[in-house]
């Protein structure tokens, strides 16, 4: 992030009509978009959410509250035309009343996907392979899958996007997110594998012994290995995604815990990364503040949100275009006269 | 609120294609928003911030980190040309980024403001007498102001408006506001006095000096009176804006602890004022939290604002227009032929 801005917005911050530290969280983060933008005034427009959807190997083995065929269900969700306008699932809603552009792509969905404009088709193979037994993805699939991921990106960018939301859908996908997890932050399992979509407890311990096969099976630590050893081809397009962003000097919304698994994995890589990432909100899921922690970032809210798909991100998205705004456009002691105090 | 619609959301909400309860606390909100509208399906649609502007007698007595000079200085900054839009003040930033329209009312600034089409003038009295000393406002003055907020709400709901946030400014009202949460929270005033726009220590002495000796000047407890003895002309002017709002059944969005004083007013006077309230974040300011609890009400997110205006109404009102966005759109596991798990 470009400090000399930062710098300048906190000078600014300071001259505003307002009591000091007044606007609270929104002052620090009105000056990290100063620092991503490269502007003391900093003036992010469009937001688009690009839901990477993926299955996973692991599902066989009963991780979820729900059946794989879910997620195919759920792409043509993503995509169905419905009197409100396009998109029935909950990221469709709420990007229409915040006015933001969604992205459907298909990173590895075990289904064949009936065609549609809109889907973007970047699927290698129908599902990762059960990482309890293998590695989840090849160093191939995983390297496609990241630059499919910054292709999507750099489309959004192209097509005006400021704020950028990764979001995801896949059934058992915090499966391999807790495995990523809880070897990026180097913590037991059970800290980082919650209910996901709402599993009962003897799902829960199945999920738990499922994450620590695969931790058990493979001793590696570098991140695009472990990316790949524990998989998600959403998690390797949501890397691709964020990474892309960034060094396009874009900010990244971040939603959930298995958007955070794909954010340790990037700033692992590269540090600098997370001068790019704003949470969103602290989700329901137990890990979710452990990877915050690790990035040490401060999300906005908590509103208990377990979903997925970018939908925190969407609704953050209102919040930093106002601390963008404030910082921008707010009149200054001076200018308006106003006794400082 | 309308009981049956309520009904009907919740039972919708749990069609929806989405994990049960995965939307966290938006689904809540979502209910009660089809209470307020009388419809499962609720279409809030234009969002208003009503600022309420008046001065204080008891700021004479140093009770505030800003001169009361600072208060009719910010009505020419909420009205200001700027290059962004009118207004310069976090409000009006905030308001053009969520499409909210602002309405600035005098309701008792202690100058000669210069005229300005778009003021709404509604004062009585160059601000309040001093609640040290006497009634800060009469029985006439506090009526007349609550009818004014009655008023702008007609306007405001006239001109568009769904979500109405009442939005305050007035050098030293954090006073009259701990004042009237002791009398209506029945707490000792050092429980709910705080550091407003950033006090020091001996300045909060003072102001809790002050909200002692006019507790001890008046035993009243009957709320308009309570009000009135205690002040605040844009406390009555809110009071009246929010009555008006859910008599016309609209939602009412609760920005900070001013606000929230004028909610417990009128939660005595009319106990289901409070299925109208939407309290938008808890902030910074001692007291806030024990209102909200109070009110039995939860806060959307927790970002240490305190600086008033209806600037947490304004972001919160996003948030509100999602939770009704998800409970419209949504399409339900029928529709969408998601199996439901």
């Amino acid at each position: 992030a470009d400090a000399g801005a930062m710098s300048r917005a906190r000078a600014r911050q300071a001259q505003l009509t307002k009591p000091a530290g007044a606007l609270g969280d929104l002052e620090d983060l009105g000056v990290r978009l100063a620092g991503v933008f490269g502007c003391e005034r900093p003036h992010p427009r469009g937001v688009a959410v690009l839901v990477a959807v993926g299955d996973h190997g692991v599902a066989a083995g009963g991780v979820s509250a729900y059946p794989p065929e879910v997620t195919p269900a759920m792409v043509a969700n993503f995509l169905a035309e419905t009197p409100a306008g396009p998109g029935g699932a909950a990221v469709n809603a709420m990007a229409r009343m915040v006015g933001a552009r969604v992205y459907v792509m298909d990173a590895g969905v075990n289904a064949e996907l009936p065609a549609h404009p809109a889907l973007i088709r970047a699927a290698l193979r129908r599902g990762t392979r059960d990482l309890r037994l293998e590695p989840a993805m090849t160093c191939e699939e995983t390297e496609a899958l990241i630059l499919a991921g910054a292709g999507l990106a750099r489309r959004a960018i192209h097509d005006g996007a400021d704020l950028i939301i990764p979001g995801e859908m896949g059934i058992g996908n915090t499966t391999p997110a807790a495995a990523l997890s809880a070897r990026l932050l180097e913590v037991d399992a059970a800290q980082v594998t919650g209910r996901g979509t709402g599993v009962d407890d003897e799902t829960l311990a199945r999920k738990l012994a499922a994450v620590r096969e695969a931790l058990a099976r493979t001793p590696v630590t570098a991140p695009l290995n472990v990316l790949a050893e524990l998989g998600g081809y959403e998690i390797a397009a949501m890397l691709g995604i964020m990474l892309q962003a960034a060094a396009l000097r874009r900010a990244v919304v971040l939603d959930g815990f298995v958007e955070g698994s794909a954010a340790l994995v990037g700033v692992a890589l590269a540090p600098a990364l997370r001068d790019f990432l704003f949470p969103a909100g602290e989700c329901a899921e137990i890990g979710h503040g452990a990877q915050l922690a690790a990035l040490g970032l401060r999300p906005m809210f908590k509103l208990g949100l377990r979903l997925g798909e970018g939908t925190g991100g969407v609704l953050a998205a209102p919040l930093l275009l106002a601390a963008a705004a404030t910082l921008r456009e707010m009149r200054t002691f001076e200018e308006a006269g106003v006794p400082a105090g």
